[in-house]
């Protein structure tokens, strides 16, 4: 019997995987240059962090968690988001003592048992930024252009910003009213997943999937109309500095996000992909009250989480070429055993001198070792037979060119450096 | 209250994570090199597919996984090690009718519920090699110098090899008797674990950490005396491979392995460690049936597995430097905040243009800003206030000569690309 991945999971092979190394790499070259430190957190944590840092009421806590206990009965949980497992470290390690902000980055698999569609799998990968202990405008905006820089340096194009203000505490909470107050004389109307979060987090009703519900969110109020002078003018500075960067934007008042944490800035990067139901590529915002929450001290924060397979998905669309380093520089093919043992000599010596080069490891015939050269797409196949090591020689061809000429054992190195 | 990381599992933060990229990096490299390419499994599979592929007697399988059920009640494990689901890999997506051999590689995060202890956490982190579908001791020979030219690469000293043959299935089947005979009239002075596998699995008795039992394993008969000519042959030609190489070994001839899976070929990379209890930082071997077990043809294996975290204590042991990229080419410091608008303005330039730049974010007196560019190890400070602004000039300041010129404000890129 043949064992099968795990539903809604899936392997990367080669092929693809070098598109996700390229794809990371430029994720931690955006960080170097905005001078973002990586921080790595488990795959899983206590299963309250998740209760506590995403919230009770979201979707991720109420029905995608992977949750399990461990041979010691701790109750513990798959990520299934990066904020509060960097939110816990920082406060955990008493970062929040050291000099601020502090900027961090994380990459990796997170998890959520979601219906799999494409773009959507129940391991997925995501990378994220957060910076802790500033509420400079000045920091929300270069969370926003890390994003779009990477974009950029990704060849993506049309990725557009969408921002807008949840508000402080405050205003949310009077926001909060003012949308129950609307929402109450339709809810026999609503969907029963909005009709839960009527009293608990209206909020989120105005994210419903559900078509009567969005009918009756489209006219609900706008917070905008309650936002405090504090939360207007910090938005207004993030648009400041936004155009001063050349970042591009738009206000949307309806945004959100499914969090429960963000206060202030809200925004997501939207892209049209054919084959996922949502534009959104990522999205993140001002977490003010999270470090806090998770049982730190006041500490604000700020970042963003981008999905990586839908960041594959664009690509894709975009057919943008992505740089492949595995092609080889050489091709060993040897004839007859003694060449064979003197082969590994030379593979050895030129893979130490930094050298990309493979051989055949099932005895095939001169012509089967050409096509496996061709298929590494080798830029040179060397040969080595009992004549040729008889006269301590070694044949070597341009699969470029097909010209072929003959270079002494001891100095096959010294000729690859030159070719170079 | 505070949450706390779960038990054995603990974050890496800036300071230590860039010696995990440096690390990861070589690793990459290396493989590179040698021509084997990445590919990521999931982090947990079918919880049958470790029963089988890892085997049922094993510690891992008996008291180390991490099994939970997920939503739609199937049994799944976190991955306790990397090699049986390269292996389901290889098998689900038919590479075995591909042109082999194929050569992978994974780097990330494995999962044993173990006691933690130095240099063992629960999650825990291996890279590791697999290359099936040829049986030439050459392969067996590539892989182990692979391990070795990585060890280099990172400066590492005094690791060393230890090589052994297990055999094929007829010498095992022969020496489990021979086993079995040696250690039953010894029955009751093993331990208890070693009684329990006494017909299971008698060479797993080898390995044991039991002080009586290892006495009584240390005359059992050796392998070697059972090895069939074919198992002779193979080694003796791993071993001239190796010494063409010029890869040093020693022949270790206790040397099983923790997994039922290896025939052949079985190696661990040593190197004394003042912290962990074991020497081992690596090993593996040949799997010729592991492909077949899980449901595929009867392709050979071979390969290795090395343990991050004992790398990391060892460089740590041998104070080996790590490069560390995170050095900035310059920080901002303004006064104002109109300087503050126009900085954003400079910083995505400098960014954008590939450079590691950073500034202010809490708005702090010059001297605290000047302190943080230091902190950040910054090349350059560049001072931007109201009268820079009015002239469009910008202030220059190298740290390392305390040097300080002005430059006009549009010429600054061109400043640093020049000192560059």
């Amino acid at each position: 019997m043949a064992y099968q991945i795990p539903r809604g999971t899936y392997d990367i092979l080669p092929g693809e995987v070098e598109k996700w190394q390229w794809v990371e790499e430029q994720m931690r070259h955006a960080c170097r240059l905005f001078h973002y430190e990586e921080v790595r957190t488990p795959m899983f944590e206590q299963t309250e962090l998740y209760k506590r840092g995403v919230g009770e009421t979201t979707d991720i806590v109420e029905k995608e968690m992977y949750s399990f206990s461990d041979r010691g009965n701790r109750q513990l949980t798959l990520r299934p988001e990066g904020t509060a497992g960097m939110v816990r470290s920082f406060v955990e390690h008493k970062i929040y003592g050291q000099p601020q902000p502090t900027k961090w980055y994380y990459i990796g698999p997170m998890f959520r048992y979601e219906r799999p569609q494409a773009g959507r799998s129940r391991q997925f990968h995501q990378f994220g930024i957060e910076a802790f202990g500033s509420m400079d405008p000045a920091l929300d905006a270069e969370v926003i252009a890390l994003g779009m820089h990477l974009f950029q340096s990704l060849g993506l194009e049309g990725v557009r910003v969408e921002l807008n203000s949840v508000g402080d505490a405050e205003s949310r909470a009077r926001y909060r009213e003012k949308l129950i107050q609307y929402f109450e004389p339709y809810k026999d109307e609503l969907s029963p997943e909005a009709q839960s979060r009527l009293y608990k987090n209206p909020l989120r009703i105005l994210d419903s999937k559900d078509a009567r519900t969005k009918e009756i969110a489209s006219a609900a109020p706008s917070l905008f109309d309650d936002l405090s002078e504090d939360s207007k003018m910090h938005l207004d500075r993030v648009k400041q500095y936004l155009d001063e960067m050349g970042v591009h934007y738009v206000i949307n008042d309806r945004l959100v996000r499914g969090l429960d944490y963000y206060t202030q800035t809200a925004f997501e990067y939207m892209l049209d992909l054919k084959g996922a139901q949502a534009s959104t590529i990522g999205g993140g915002g001002r977490y003010n009250g999270l470090v806090k929450e998770i049982g730190g001290d006041d500490v604000p924060g700020v970042g963003f989480g981008i999905g990586i397979e839908r960041v594959m998905l664009a690509l894709e669309e975009q057919q943008i070429q992505v740089p492949n380093q595995n092609r080889l520089d050489g091709y060993l093919i040897t004839m007859g055993e003694q060449a064979k043992a003197a082969g590994m000599k030379v593979l050895q010596s030129l893979r130490e001198a930094g050298f990309q080069v493979d051989r055949d490891y099932l005895d095939r015939k001169m012509k089967a070792q050409f096509k496996a050269a061709d298929r590494a797409r080798a830029r040179y196949v060397f040969i080595l037979g009992e004549e040729e090591i008889a006269e301590n020689k070694i044949k070597v061809k341009s699969m470029a060119t097909q010209s072929q000429e003959e270079v002494s054992l001891s100095n096959l190195l010294d000729w690859l450096k030159e070719k170079a």
